[in-house]
Order: structure tokens, then C-alpha cells, then sequence
């Protein structure tokens, strides 16, 4: 439970029930995310197509994706070595696969060409690394106020973060290159359909707390 | 790091590692049980039975399977009340609905018809339990050295088990009547395939350790 938490008067699953069943609860909705695919997937989806969805989910969670991600996070705490292929590392693994596996089982259960998958898969990673970026710039520009959470904790907890490590101007313009990026995987695709993942770009590059 | 685990000299993941990269672990190898079914099973499986097997699989060990069991073992440590509808719940649970996926996933992915799958399920469940039943019994009726594993553990951790609630002789019975009723399931099947089923029971029947 970290301050933010405690402030809210929200204890987490594994203060109230302890850490066992907190775990056990992790493995169990982890199942149920596959369970929940091979089930109620709409019959008119071709079962080559939920097999391919799992396959990617799996990918995304595993020793190649999130648990990758948290795996480094962990060896790094209190690592003054880390650099920024260590930050991009982690922020890739933990965040921008998350939403890689939200958009591309979208667009691999939608019947997406091969192209149009990898170009979400792009799109996704950029929008996951932006918001990482743009996270760490919050922090050290808002106050706690603005936030809705503490201010300044990365600074606190001694956090490798873009900032830190390329200035807050040099931050700013990689930020604006993601969302920039981002959106060139767009072009081509239906403009309606593609509005929605437009408009969720410029909402996570804008967004103020 | 249970007693057995330290005298043979065998320290457990989260022991050498830590507990955070050792639930890790847990995640990344449940993340790739699904995977490796998606991607690996052979291209001459129709899709829609990979599918089905996915289900089958995240359903044993979700929240009504093997975390099911675990949960309620947890809540039953150290309460006299735990009876036999308990203990058996988490036997089928924690043990029973491995060996279920296990032989039901394979019975999913060769073809097999409905009536034969429910057969091969209730012969799972059934040397599941054969198989703690049988555990208890030798825990209370082998010496350390023939089990290859410290003896009478389940008193010293006053454990609820069979022979405590039903007795010896009546364990007993109730792992023949397993043995025989899993067995039943068998008949119908080609002999020649169901023989290392057959073998299988019997051998968690009549182990010594």
C-alpha cells in the first residue's frame, strides 16, 4: 500500500486478505483472462483467430513481456547505473506491451491483415512509452494538487526517470515524436475507426494529470 | 523451504531469488502454459478444439480450480471444524483438477467424443483424490527413510487427513473404491491405449513412497 493509497483510505487486497490469497487472486484472474477469450469470444470469430489472440496475450504477460519488465524494474531499485535503455526497457515490458496486447487482439479477433496488425502493434507500443514519458514529466512539473496524487515521489524514491535523465525539454520533445509516430501508423486506416485511437494518443500526450 | 527441501540441500525459488521474482516466476510460467498451446500444438488440431482446451485448462486452475483449493486449504489451517467435505474439496481441487486438465486436454485435442471426454475427466478426479488419500495413508504408516520424505509430517502439522477423520482401514477402502470407480471409466476405450491409464491408477494405488 503506498501513500496515494493510504490517502484515499483504499488498502490493497493484500493488506486486507494478506499476501497469499493477493497472490492467488493475481493467478486466478490471470487465468480468467484466457478462460474469458476461449469462452465468450462471439461464435462468428474463427477459432484460428482466438488461438492467435491467446498466443499474443501469453506473449505480452510472460517472461518476454510484463514479468520482464518488473523483473528489471526490481534488480534496478537503487541502481545508480541505470541508464535509458534500462528505462525504456522496463516502460516497454511494463506498460506499452500491455497496451500492445489491448489494441492488437482488437485488431487479430477483427480479422486485421498481417500489415495492419504490426501497425497497431507500433501505434500501441508508441502510446505505452508516451505515457510513461509523459507521467514522469507531471511528476516533477505539478504539484500534488494538479496530480490528484503525490507530486514529486519519483524524486523522492531516488527514480530513474526521463527528466532525470534527458532534461524536461529534451522529455518534452521525445514525447511529441511518440505521438507523432503513434499516429503515422494510422494513416491509411478507415478515419473513422481510427479516430478514437487518434484522439486516445493526443489525450495521453496532453493530458495533465 | 520446508524441512525436506533443506536436508536435500535444495533451497527453493523464492529462498534464492526472493519472493517478488519467485511469484514473477509463477506468472511467466502460467503466461506460457497458455502460449505453448497456442503456438505449439500441431498445425493437424482443428482450431476449435486448441480453443476448447484453453478453456479446459484456465478453468482448473482459476478460481474455481487449483486457486479454489488453495484458498480454502489456507482459511483451514489450524481449524479443528475442517471436515471431511473440506479436506475433499481441496484434494479435487489443489490435486484432482491438475490431473483432470491433464488427461481432459489431451482428450480435447485427439478427438475425442463428449461421453469420452466426461469419462476420462471423472478417471482424472478420481486418481486425484486416489492420490492424497493414498499420501495420507503412507505419512502415518512409513518411516522417513522409506518414503524418501519426512514421515508423520501431517501430525506434527496437525493436519487434517483421511486416516485422522476416517481411520485407517476405512482410507483404505475408500482409495480402493477410487482405484476401482476410475478404472470403470476406462472400459469402452481401446485396451491397448487405456492400458497406461490403467497402469497409471494402480500405481498411485499401490505406491510405497
Amino acid at each position: 500500500m503506498d501513500n496515494d493509497d493510504l490517502r484515499r483510505g483504499k488498502p490493497t487486497n493484500h493488506i486486507v486478505y494478506g499476501e497469499s490469497v493477493a497472490v492467488l487472486a493475481g493467478d486466478a484472474l490471470l487465468a480468467f483472462a484466457f478462460e474469458h477469450i476461449a469462452v465468450a469470444t462471439p461464435r462468428n470469430v474463427h477459432p484460428s483467430r482466438i488461438v492467435r489472440a491467446i498466443g499474443e496475450l501469453a506473449k505480452v504477460i510472460g517472461g518476454e513481456g510484463l514479468v520482464a519488465g518488473q523483473v528489471v524494474d526490481i534488480s534496478s531499485e537503487g541502481n545508480s547505473e541505470v541508464g535509458l535503455k534500462e528505462l525504456e526497457f522496463i516502460h516497454i515490458h511494463k506498460t506499452a506491451k500491455l497496451l500492445e496486447g489491448s489494441v492488437v487482439l482488437g485488431a487479430i479477433l477483427g480479422g486485421g491483415s498481417d500489415d495492419e496488425v504490426e501497425r497497431l502493434r507500433r501505434y500501441a507500443r508508441d502510446i505505452g512509452l508516451l505515457f510513461q514519458v509523459v507521467d514522469d514529466i507531471l511528476d516533477v512539473t505539478k504539484s500534488s494538487q494538479e496530480l490528484g496524487k503525490t507530486a514529486g515521489k519519483d524524486l523522492v524514491a531516488d527514480k530513474v526517470t526521463y527528466p532525470k535523465l534527458m532534461g524536461i525539454e529534451k522529455s518534452r520533445e521525445f514525447a511529441e515524436k511518440l505521438n507523432e509516430e503513434a499516429k503515422e501508423q494510422l494513416v491509411g486506416f478507415d478515419p473513422v475507426k481510427a479516430a478514437p485511437l487518434i484522439a486516445l494518443a493526443n489525450y495521453i500526450a496532453y493530458r495533465q494529470n
